[in-house]
């Protein structure tokens, strides 16, 4: 989910060529740093009795799942995010649920895909973080080549039928000056989690401890810097295996989809 | 250099009466509260031997500095600020300033004008903080009708000829989530000092005791709050009397220039 922009290798790359690399079985590994410059998204796939309470769940939490697309009930392509994009080939790692499950990781869901499935492509930090390192911001888990810190916060989300749950959130330490600038910057970006929802109080949106992630691993936090929170991808898959559908698929944490999508054409202003 | 918005006496009222008002004697008092909704204004006036270097002083530091408008030398008139505008009589209370040392107090400053001078009209804090009292976020020292604590930094400003001295802030505790807000909001105003340059850690900028204001009154800050600093026009102010120029005019403190700008019309986007 980090280490964008630390690839140099696939500068250059577009997006499409990735995922033909991708579904070819050229590129099996996780998908930061393919296609530099191009959005990538999480993905959710739920049969079509649980997706328009999943849909309403997107639109009424939209910061913690700003939802990119979602697809026509058994239509494997989405065409408002690339041309030549089946989804059921084009992602390097796939999770396979059943009754809230886990029961296989797959390379591709050409046997599993149903006439009832429905996709749901959420932004991710990625995008965001692009702009930030772009604009000269360090990033101390990408620095450090580990994951970024997410924990389980008490703000809930706003329940949609059986989706539910707390807003999980990612940390980033910044500096003061450049936590103002972050928050200058992702708020252009409502698409990709948008603005922080949280800074320099951990313990008043619930987290014990700032140095045990409930997901990912600890960032230090010196004592120029501020913990700033974004909302983060990983509340709806959190929602979603909470509810255990008796069958749902999802990317592998750090196999997503990248798009045809510039993450500049993101931003709002 | 407060309370905006607290008086509901003198809504509906234009610049231009508030003016008229002041100048013919009307209204003696300070300014916060006239006009609501137009643009009010910090004045310097300086003689044009000095002008230049000012006026480059508050192009490299537009935080502290944001520079409205400045006068044709011996012009009392400001078109771009209001049609029927006279700076020698508009304002409730000038100083009058010889070698640094403040020589007087006046109401007008027709006796004191003269054919070399320049005046600078320099934005405040008041455009800001009706937007974000208008959004709905408290500002504390309003709610307790106190003067907003300001503080002299480590921040540098950048000098120009004789100007140079520290960046002075004004600090106004928020939630943390109507901290991020702040940020948005007033990052849209940056002809009234724009986003904050600096949240959460006073320390980092040379602050000893956030309870010890160098100018205004002190702010509690309470235990889910963090300090949030933005550059303040008590920076100039301290620059021009650091410098002690042989004459200078400012306007008394909350004695401002009520001009024929909307404070939404300042908004960048």
């Amino acid at each position: 989910m980090n280490a964008v922009l630390r690839h140099a290798d696939f500068r250059g790359e577009t997006g499409e060529a990735a995922r033909l690399r991708v579904r070819s079985g050229d590129h099996s590994g996780p998908t930061a740093g393919l296609a530099p410059g191009y959005v990538q998204a999480n993905m959710a796939i739920l049969p079509k009795a649980l997706a328009a309470d999943f849909q309403r769940f997107c639109a009424m939490n939209p910061k913690a799942c700003p939802l990119l697309a979602s697809s026509e009930p058994g239509d494997p392509t989405l065409p408002i995010l690339g041309a030549n994009l089946d989804i059921r080939t084009d992602l390097p790692r796939y999770r396979v649920w059943r009754d809230g499950e886990l029961v296989e990781e797959v390379t591709n869901i050409k046997a599993q895909w149903r006439d009832d499935l429905v996709a749901f492509l959420i932004g991710c930090s990625f995008s965001f973080e692009e702009a930030l390192l772009e604009d000269g911001i360090p990033l101390r888990h990408i620095a450090c080549g580990s994951n970024v810190p997410m924990f389980r916060t008490t703000i809930p989300t706003q329940a949609s039928g059986r989706f539910h749950g707390p807003t999980v959130v990612s940390m980033r330490p910044l500096k003061p000056a450049d936590a103002i600038r972050a928050v200058q910057i992702t708020s252009r970006f409502p698409s990709v989690h948008g603005a922080p929802i949280h800074i320099g109080k951990p313990e008043l949106i619930g987290i014990k401890d700032v140095m045990q992630p409930d997901y990912g691993e600890p960032s230090e936090i010196r004592d120029d810097e501020l913990p700033v929170f974004w909302a983060c991808g990983v509340t709806p898959q959190a929602v979603i295996a909470a509810a255990k559908p008796d069958f749902c698929i999802t990317h592998a944490p750090g196999y997503m989809l990248v798009t045809d999508l510039k993450n500049s054409r993101l931003a709002i202003l």
